[in-house]
Order: structure tokens, then sequence, then C-alpha cells
């Protein structure tokens, strides 16, 4: 038989969650966001951006940690590359930034595993498909997903703006309204891999 | 960089269609499929399928193939296992019997690849979900989809009653109306390979 590949999830509760200063969003609106995209391309090309899928369990079942900003915008932890820059090394600064505490010897030493998923904006709009669609030659933003493989105990601090949550697969499937396209495939681009469950 | 996995595709021209005996449907109704699963299910205990996703490339852009029912359904070329069954065995063994010529020389020496979905059915129902819901301790379908990677050139037989369709990853995206759940979102599962579009 073919083997999946096998990712240990821990419990919810062997993770340790702490504040610190508020990590505010450069863009008040998608407009501006966009306007600053486009801004950003002129002068650098594609923008690049990782984004990093921590998985935990709790009842049994796989959970994903969402940072959600104000009552209902939810996004993975992760950002933009600078130019140039490795995204294995970007997706560890960036979740260090997200997520990180101040003091270096608590941040986690983040094992940055599969890529799952590649996401492709043709233009400067909030559209974006799982391939670069035809006759487009110039692509706006590639962003890709990677699975993060969490320790069995960790330390995260927490943005004071933001706020963690962990939500199970079952909620996140077929919930593009609440979760958008990116992260409500999730668990279709996770079913591949064999998840063992370890309860502490 | 990560590098992603590259999958060679070849123009769907390189390839030849020609046709063999029908191969009818076991069940002429959805509820006669349930009952025949139960049935099954009693004698055998979970069915596990393995179905195939065949990539060629037009206008640069790739392709599945898909067999075509009647004038609306389409499902991926696979089947179920015998009990026991090696999945890959069983997938080549499915593969000839819906896609091969009659004549063993002309079969496609089918190279199964990487597992890219996994999809469970907790009740003798329709729904499946890209995970074992969670108190779902006896499901009763597990179905894997697996990349198979087609050399440049093979003979396809395709039952005179289906018909063998090339539909494009932007056709199948977002669009679960007319493909299902399972087929709409393979463009997201193949997101994270590269296709290296081979013209010739």
């Amino acid at each position: 038989m073919v083997t999946s590949p096998v990712v240990n999830t821990y419990p919810l509760s062997s993770y340790t969650f702490g504040t610190k200063e508020p990590k505010m969003e450069k863009d008040t609106s998608v407009a501006d966001r966009l306007a600053r995209m486009k801004v950003n391309y002129m002068k650098e090309g594609m923008r690049t951006s990782v984004e990093a899928i921590l998985l935990v369990q709790e009842h049994n079942h796989p959970h994903i940690l969402l940072l959600q900003i104000g009552n209902t915008f939810c996004k993975l932890p992760g950002g933009r590359l600078k130019p140039g820059e490795n995204e294995i090394e970007g997706l560890k600064r960036k979740l260090t930034s997200k997520l990180g505490a101040n003091s270096p010897a608590l941040v986690p030493d983040w094992q940055i595993g599969e890529c799952v998923a590649i996401w492709w904006r043709p233009n400067f709009e909030t559209i974006m498909y799982p391939y670069c669609p035809p006759h487009i030659t110039k692509p706006k933003e590639c962003k890709k997903l990677f699975l993060v493989h969490l320790s069995e105990r960790e330390y995260f601090a927490v943005p004071k703006n933001l706020k963690l949550l962990a939500v199970p697969l079952f909620e996140l499937y077929d919930n593009v309204q609440r979760y958008g396209p990116v992260i409500s495939t999730i668990p279709q681009q996770l079913s591949r891999f064999q998840f063992n469950m370890i309860t502490m």
C-alpha cells in the first residue's frame, strides 16, 4: 500500500499562549492594499508571499491556527518575502514576527515542511487562482502555503490586536463565505496526510 | 528556494484515442449504488476506491482526462479495489479496464505517482469529506486520488458508451455544481506541482 506522509499533531493544551505589542495591518482597506501592491510591483516585480499551516489537535481532529483581525477576518500567519529572500527563511522570519516571543530563547525552532498549495494573483485584484491562468504572463503575486511541524511544547506570543484561533478542519471545509477560497480548501490539501494524533 | 515536484505534460494531440466495447455502470441510480455499497460493506467492510488524474496540456494549460457518462455526469477513471488488493496494482487494473486497448501490447505502462487527495464517506450517503469526520469510527468508503504520469505517446481505448474529455483546470476550478466536490477541487490539490508543458 502507498504510505501517506505522517504529521504529528499535539493537543492545543500542550501549547502556551502569551501576548505582545500589537502588529497593525499595513493597510486599512482592501483598496489601500491593492494600491500598495501596485506600487511595490512597479519597484520589485511579482510579490511572493508565504503562509504557514500550524496544526494542533483537539478531540482527535486536526485544527489549524488562524489569526483573527477584528471580528470576522481570519488569516494564516505569514507574509511577503523581501526581494530575493529565501522562502523558508522568509517564512521563519514572518512566523517569529507574528507569533514569536520577544525573548529569542522562547521563539519556536520553526520546522517548515511541505508546500501544500500555490495560489496566483493575475491582476491587482482580490481574486486568486490555484494555477496561473492562461494568457497571464505577468502574475502580480504568488502565494505559497507550507505545513509547519510544531514540537510538542511551544510558546506563542500573540500581538494584542489579534486573536489566535484553533479552527477545526470540519469548520473550514466548504466554508468559503467565512474563510475565503484559500483557507476553506486547506482540508482538501491536507487530506493526503496521515495525522498522528498524540495525546499527552 | 523550495522546488516543486515536476510533472511533464504532453499535448492532447500526441495521444491516440480509439473505442472498445461498452463498460456499463453497475448501478442505474444513486439509490441502487448506495444499496449495493451497503451489501458489499456487510460482506467486505470499508470500500477502498482509487482514481486517476491523467494530465495532458492544451494551449499551455493543464487539462484532466474525465470520462463522461450520458450528457452531464463526469468521473475520474478508476474504481473499487478487491478486498486486500494493492492500491497501485488495483488502480492499474482499473485503468486498463476503463481505458486500455484489448490488445495487451497497446495498453499503457501506467506510472502511478503521488497520492493527491483522500476522501471519506462516513455513511451510506453521497456526501464525502476530505477527512474522516469526528466520532465516525467506521467510515464506509475511502477514496484515494493518484496522479498518473503519462508517457509522450499512448493509445487509449474508450468504452463506446462513454466519452473521454480533456477538461482544463480553469473549467474545474470553483465549479462544484458541474463536477462535484471531489473533481472541482483538483486544481487546488495540483497547485503545488510545477507543470513542465512539453510541446511536440
